[in-house]
Order: C-alpha cells, then structure tokens, then sequence
C-alpha cells in the first residue's frame, strides 16, 4: 500500500473507485453497530452479577450496627469510605459515597457553587457576569454539556500526551472569570493518555486568578488498565494541599465501569473544608444515600484486592476488543498515512485522527453503512471540533466480531472520505 | 381529675409537688427514648426483607428487554411508571422514577428553577431580588430548610384541619414575589390532615402574582392508612390542568415508607412541560437512574394490590402504637384539659398542642428525662413557633413498650410545664 500524499492522480482515482466498491459492499451487509457510547458489554456487567442477590436475606447491618435499610448515614458507609480510600488515596474521612452516578456528585458541586459559591470564594457564581471553564480537548461530551448547561464560557485547551497543555493552561487561568478546568486525569476519555507529575505538580501549583477555582478532577478510569504498564498518576489532592491550595481539588470516580454501569456507587473526595462544604448542601437535599446498594457492594468487592481481581476481569474482556481495533486500523490505514490512532493502556476509548475536515464524513458515512458512531465535535465544547478531525471509539460494548468489523468500516469510511478530500483539492 | 384551670392555688401547688416527684421518678428510671423522627420501625423493613436477594440471579431485563444493570433509562422504568401511575393518578408519561429520595427531586425541582427558571416563567429565580414560599403550619422541617437553604422567605400559613387557610393563601400570593408554596395534602405531616375538596379546587384555581407559582405537593403519604376511614383526596394534577393552571403542580412520593427508608424510590408526577423540563435538566446531571432498584422494586411489589397488602402489613405494625399514645394522653392529659393532640387517620405523626409558651419546656424536661422529641419549633419556618406550643410526635420507630413509656414521660412533662406556667402566671 502506498501513502495517499504519495499516489499519482490516477492511482488515487483508482483507489477511489474501488473503495466505492467496497463501500457499497459494506452497505449491502446491512450491519447496525453501535460504537458510540463507552458502555460496558454484558460479559463485562455478568462480571458482577454476584450483586444481584445481595447483600442478601436479613444481612442488612453496618459495621457499627446501623441498620442499613433505615434513613441516615449521608456521608456513606465507613466501611467503604474506609475501602474506596485505597482507590482514592485519600482518608475515609474526605470521602462521600453516593448513590450511581458520579456525574450528578460534579453537578451538584458546580449547582452549589453557581447557588451558594464554595469555600475560599466570596459568593454564589450565578452572581458573576462570566464564569469560563477550561475544557482539554478532545474530551468527555458530558463534562463539557453540564458546564455549558450551567452557561459557562467553555474554553478549550489542547491535550499534549500527558495531560493539558500547561503553558496555555497556565496563562488562561489568570483570569479571575476562569473558575475551573475538567480533567479525566488518568487513561484520558478519550485520548487515553495519563497526566505526567509535572503536569500535576504545575496543576497544583499554579496561581489562578480566581481564588475559588476548582480542579474537577474526574479519575473514572483509575483501575480500569489495559496493559501491564500502568503509567502511575501522582496524588492531585495531596499535592494541591502541600502547595497550599487543598480547597482546589475535587476528586470524582464510580464504579460505573467496575461493577454496574447504572447500578454503581459515585464517589467524591476533597479537603475536609470542600468535603464539609458539600455535605452541608447535600444534607438539604437529601437524608442519605442508598446504603443498601453501598453494603452490596461492599459484600460483592470485600477489599482492595477484589477490585483489582475484578478489574482484571474487565481488562481480558476488553482488550482483546482495543487489539482488533488497533490491528484493522494499522492493516487497513497504517501504510496509507492518513490517520493517527491512540492505542491506550487503559481507560474506555481510542482517539481516531482522520485527515482534517472529514471527520463528520466520516461518521456520516458510517451511519449510512448501519455503524453509529460518536458524532464528530463531540470531544470539543459545544460539539464543535474547529479542525473536524477527531472521532472517539468506544470498542467495548459490542462483541469483538461486531467491534472488528465496525472497525473495519471505519476505517474504509475513512479512507474514503480522505480519497474525496484529496481528488477535490 | 381536674381541669387545671378550675383547680384552687392549693390544689394546683399539690398537684405541682406531686408531679415533681413522678418526674423525679421518671428520671431514675435511666430512660433512652428516641422519638424525634418518622422512621419506620425495624418490624415495618422486615416486610421488604424480600427485596434483599432481588432482583435475583440474572434477572435484569426490563419489560422491553433492556438490560437495567447498564446506563440509561433517565425517566424510570415504563412498566414502573405504569404501576406507580395507579398510586399517583397521573399517565406513565407524566412520571419519573428517580432514585431514594423525593427530598432530592424537590430540591432539585427548586435548584433548576433557581438556576434556570421553569416553564411559564421569566428565567432564573436566582435573578430575582426577592423570593417567597408559603409554609403551611404545622409542617415538615426539611420542607422549610430546603427552602430556607436557597434564599427563600419563608411565610407560614395556618392549617385549618382540610389544609391551608385559602382566604390567608389567597391574599399572600397575590404578591408576585411569592413563587410556591409546600403542601402534604394527605395524613399531613404533622397534623395528620387531608385537604378538602374545596381547597384543592381553590389550589388549582387560585390567581397568583407569579405566572411560574409552584405548588411542591408532597404526596408521602398517599397510601399510608390508619383507620379504615380513608379520607379521599382529590386530584391536584387534573384539577390544576383543568384550571388551565397545570404548570402549576408538581407532585412528590417515594416508597421510603412503603419498602425501605433508605433504599426506595421516589417519583415525581407533572405536566407534560414540566416533565420535559425536568428530564431536560436532570438528563445534565445523570445518565440515569438505578435501574436495578426499581426492577428490585417491581418484583417485590408486583402491583397495586401488593403495595395494598404491604400498606396493610405496616398498618397493622403501628396502628397500635398511635392508639397507646392517644390512649395515654387520653388518660393523663384529657381531664386537665391543659393540651390538644390529632389522632391521625394515616401518616406518620401526632401533633401535640400544649399550654403557650411550654413547648420548647417540655421538650426541655423530656430530654433531661431520656426522652428525645423533635425540637419544639421545627414545625414552623426558620424553626420558630412563635406561640411556642405544638410538638411534633413520632411514634412510629420505637417498640410499642417504648412508645408508650416515651408518650407517659411527655404526658407528665406536659403536665409540669402547664403547672409551672400556671403557678408562674
């Protein structure tokens, strides 16, 4: 195969024509896959199907004897606080358990903070005329929608391969209207990548204009490896504390992606100011948190090494599926030269970089060839991917048959869809 | 027995010395009694033990065949919806199943009113310089403090026995800034009230100053019987649609005091633009709700018959309990005409109206004797009775031996405080 900036006109014509072809095959298939949404694959949720008939009859008591059907207990249990801190790396004590969805704990911290403000500030948010958010792109689409829906000014900030670039980052946030930045630090969604110590070190570090500004720290992907390389990603709350700016950091993780996708347990950990903080708006809101779906878990995953034992699980689930990916991709579009791809060593998505200005074709393509893609700009505020060249892959929900041949067509649709650029330029 | 009004100063000094000396009593008896919140009884969870091993070992299908253990579903199961459709009189459609707690859909009802505003009206609350809720008396303490958390004025309104005094509603929100009011139109906490007929109709009818007035009907206890009286109730949804007001209402339950206090599952019913209102912000904040929960709850359940013959099995626990305190304050209190208390036809408190001034006393004595009473004031906005006279009482958690030792100690605490006050006067 020879790169597509290498071919004669009439090569490229050729390579065109048979690509067509080939399209049209793909189309008669009649396939309908699904690669648009980072969801866990039944194998994966049958994994803990231990849940579903826990924690089982009349074992319903806490450790301290509390009886766990009765209301209270807004912080969650000890116990797990005590278990989750050994993901977290941080004490039980600045640890909230909630109910399923760590989303909702990142919007009611943002909702409190637009209403009442948070500590170190000096009021509700909703009273500022302009309130900015750094968004590192390509990034989580929901991240991104909550922040907007709150009507914050989204800024985009590029990625560099181990976290955002801090040059950029550094300069933006000396504006006091810029309030925040999301990051998914670890097996980034979905580029994959894990910030490096000195993009923590800098991110804890570094003077803010704003003296309430907030790192929305999403960890979603901390246990979820790939590979046995497990690139290590330094302690964002211990290291903002020790730079004097501990109020800083809100930490975010699930067990969305461990357990069950909608049946999980949403965890936040902070400083104690931050963690006292939510807990006063969240005993408004609420009298506690489901704590019988917290002592299932807690009889389900028993310890540290549960986890890691069921994280393994996922991992011979999954990467399998990544490999194929990553094959079909080097197969089929690597001597081509037209796209780059991530191979990540964890986490729940590739990155696709296709010719600038056909990522949306690509998709459309896709689409009518019965493969649904995530749509292009969904990695960027407000949808918008200026250069139209990044497509997210989601390779696990389908199985790897689906998954290989959904590949396979997204890589014809891509290579398609740069032959069109190419022979109209 | 004696009223205490008709007693001679001898007598009354007599009868003081007397209870001083019971009390003394009391107080060596080391009592530690608990009957400060409406929380079900350990024998009322035990009913639901059945939800414990559900939904059962690979049962997670919903009716439509989607896997409930993965993301997704913002609006509740449907076959769930149907069913709840029944207790709350509205169309699946107009419903949405959450997650544990109907405190958390009304705080979040009022945070995206607050924040963005709601349909009919001109924008964020947030906006507004002033913002003023009407709080029937006696109420919900965590009603008043939701409201009071976001800023809220909070102006009481009395409760005549069949709701809120609608000529005192009538006037108040006329005045734009009164945005909403509270109401638990059924076995009223705590007064144990249903509202009328007519109060409903001037509900839905009623002019109010705000063209976004919200009415937070907080139907907890639709289901929850105590006599075979059962008072109907109309229906607030249809009556404010047919008013052409049917933006107006947004209707709460839960199961918390149907299956489990904590690990339930609570509802919201409205309009058609209001559910879309909703859905449109929430579908922000979460993926979805837990599904697993309401499947659990949907096995266990199985239909309107069943909650039938659950409600009837929580009756049969505490029926008992409300009929020993009413006997003793019967026995103690009724001659003496010193105090005033609701024998509820369903719901979950008492309501005790003791002599002016001596509330916030008995609960004093009561606390020193081992007996914890809700706050004298927490039925009232900011926590202040202003006449210092009703007490809210719980008897539903205790055992029925200790419902009855709590109920004697508050009948001659009572008592006392009466004595002093009159002996004072």
């Amino acid at each position: 195969m020879t790169a597509l900036n290498e071919m004669t006109a009439d090569a490229l014509k050729a390579l065109h024509a048979r690509l067509e072809q080939d399209y049209a095959s793909l189309k008669a298939r009649g396939l309908k896959l699904d690669m648009t949404r980072g969801k866990p694959a039944p194998e994966q949720l049958d994994l803990s199907n231990g849940v579903m008939t826990m924690p089982g009859n009349r074992d319903y008591f806490t450790a301290s004897g509390e009886d766990a059907r009765n209301y209270g207990g807004l912080q969650g249990l000890p116990e797990l606080r005590a278990l989750f801190s050994q993901v977290l790396d941080a004490p039980p004590a600045q640890i909230v358990v909630g109910n399923n969805s760590s989303l909702a704990i990142m919007h009611d911290c943002l909702a409190y903070a637009m209403l009442f403000g948070v500590p170190g500030g000096t009021g509700a948010w909703s009273k500022e005329k302009d309130i900015a958010f750094l968004c590192p792109v390509p990034g989580y689409d929901r991240h991104f929608g909550l922040a907007e829906g709150f009507g914050f000014r989204l800024i985009p900030v590029p990625l560099t391969g181990a976290g955002p670039d801090m040059d950029v980052v550094e300069k933006l946030v000396a504006d006091p209207a810029v309030k925040g930045t999301w990051c998914v630090p670890k097996y980034s969604n979905p580029s994959g990548e894990t910030y490096s110590a000195e993009t923590v070190a800098r991110l804890a570090g570094m003077k803010t204009g704003a003296a309430d500004f907030r790192i929305m720290w999403d960890n979603a992907y901390a246990l979820h490896h790939l590979s046995d390389a497990r690139p290590p990603l330094a302690n964002m709350l211990e290291a903002a504390t020790e730079a004097g700016h501990g109020e800083r950091v809100l930490v975010f993780a699930s067990t969305s992606k461990v357990t069950l996708a909608g049946a999980g347990l949403a965890m936040l950990a902070a400083s104690p100011a931050n963690i006292a903080w939510y807990l006063g708006h969240a005993g408004r809101r609420t009298i506690g948190p489901d704590k019988l779906n917290q002592l299932r878990h807690l009889r389900f995953l028993r310890d540290a090494a549960g986890i890691a034992k069921l994280m393994e699980g996922h991992r011979a689930l999954i990467q399998p599926k990544f490999d194929a990916v990553a094959k079909i991709f080097r197969d089929k579009l690597g001597a081509r030269d037209v796209a780059r791809w991530s191979e990540p060593e964890g986490g729940y998505f590739m990155t696709l970089e296709v010719p600038e200005g056909t990522a949306s074709r690509v998709v459309a393509l896709a689409k009518a060839a019965g493969v649904a893609l995530t749509p292009a700009g969904a990695t960027h505020p407000y949808g918008r991917d200026p250069q139209d060249h990044i497509l997210r892959i989601a390779p696990t929900y389908p199985s790897l048959a689906d998954v290989s041949a959904a590949a396979e067509a997204v890589a014809l649709c891509t290579l398609l869809a740069a032959c069109e650029k190419r022979l109209a330029a």
